[in-house]
């Protein structure tokens, strides 16, 4: 290509997927659907997990957060993932995570699929923690504890009652406005929802105990002495240095 | 965020530079100026070079190609390449070289550009070659010898003229009509352009000696006999399997 020839063609356009678009699909689709969708496509993927190029995630960490690339193949696709994680962002209006990600084809290189991975990554995270309750946490598990109650905590609740049937979500926060608009967005998913003044008080009567928290101030959020045998924990997003979960 | 308030606000609009909106922006700016411009700005980079994340590139490989994430962040900004190296692609009436890349808030997490590196790849390899070749090959070097004559030679072309004042190329491609191509692409750039019928014949009187291929079948272009003492060798895009440059 020189300078003078290089006129968009039909080769340089590449799909993107909105915010706006993921909501549509989401109301269209059914988050429920979405959710089971997502973690039967999870579970396929692991069934192949030797098909996969497995690189490490890639950090830059700084003083108030992470930004990573998360990339992975198989012989025909390339995906790549850029994600934030910056917990004191909800303090000054953003969102402790966004993200987005890219498709493409191996064969060529080119990219194929550009798409927003904010929304994707809750319903992904959510479906993934379901996808492994269904497996691992007790039959029959009904009532979760959900130990962190922010824009994450949503989703937790829906693809555990989509994937695993639970009908109870008991909700702490440090934050009672964060629990209070939890149980608000939860009204009406067919989940009984029970604020609650404690973590351990969350935690009475849960199979499953879900933490969901960012912030390091509050790192240590369960100990040996809180949690009965057999009892499920999924615990959500401690996968390094600024994104701690206890 | 709750699946019930995710309308897009203006935090989630990331401004996009379009292979096109690069066009105008190089037509307006002017190539030779553009050039000097990214060659400056790298000037500056390293200069503070210690202040730099120096991640290593994460590459995925196939047996036809690499494609490549090259993070790099200050404290200030955070900064991404998607790039491929598809030598196959030619022959499909595709790209050797497509990118894209993605400048972020360190402080938040947040993108705020995303755009296109195809062209900006092509310019900012030309820019660092001349820029190298401004401080290491011989003083009033006037004539290169340009061995590869894909889209990626014209720019080195254009760039050794505007950084490093040279007058005359001498231009040598295993396929002569990638030769034809590039001397007509450069035809009123102000340079003297002489195809010449090998490799030993474009090196005649050249100070600077540029070899720009992709191919691993001809993988070998210079031999120790072939360089004279002090000529200034600028071998691009050898840096990995699957782009291979002699």
């Amino acid at each position: 290509m020189s300078p003078s020839d290089t006129a968009p063609s039909d080769k340089a356009l590449v799909p993107f997927v909105s915010v706006d678009h993921m909501m549509q699909l989401i109301h269209r689709v059914g988050l429920h659907q979405m959710l089971r969708g997502i973690a039967g496509a999870i579970h396929e993927d692991f069934l192949r997990w030797e098909s996969f190029d497995k690189t490490p995630r890639v950090a830059a960490h700084s003083p108030v957060g992470v930004i990573e690339l998360m990339p992975t193949a198989d012989d025909r696709q390339y995906a790549f993932k850029y994600v934030n994680g910056h917990p004191k962002n909800t303090r000054e209006g953003l969102q402790t995570v966004t993200a987005f990600g890219l498709l493409a084809d191996v064969d060529t290189g080119y990219p194929v699929l550009l798409s927003e991975m904010t929304l994707l990554t809750a319903m992904r995270t959510a479906a993934m923690s379901a996808l492994v309750a269904k497996h691992l946490a007790p039959q029959g598990s009904k009532t979760m504890a959900m130990i962190g109650n922010g824009a994450q905590s949503e989703f937790q609740s829906h693809a555990m009652r989509a994937i695993c049937g639970i009908d109870t979500v008991r909700l702490f926060d440090t934050d009672p406005s964060a629990t209070a608009k939890c149980a608000a967005n939860l009204a009406g998913s067919g989940l009984r929802v029970i604020p609650c003044q404690s973590a351990e008080d969350a935690m009475e009567g849960a199979q499953i105990v879900t933490t969901c928290t960012a912030d390091k101030r509050n790192a240590t959020i369960l100990s040996d002495n809180m949690v009965g045998a057999g009892v499920h924990i999924n615990a959500i997003g401690g996968d390094c240095p600024g994104k701690i979960c206890g």
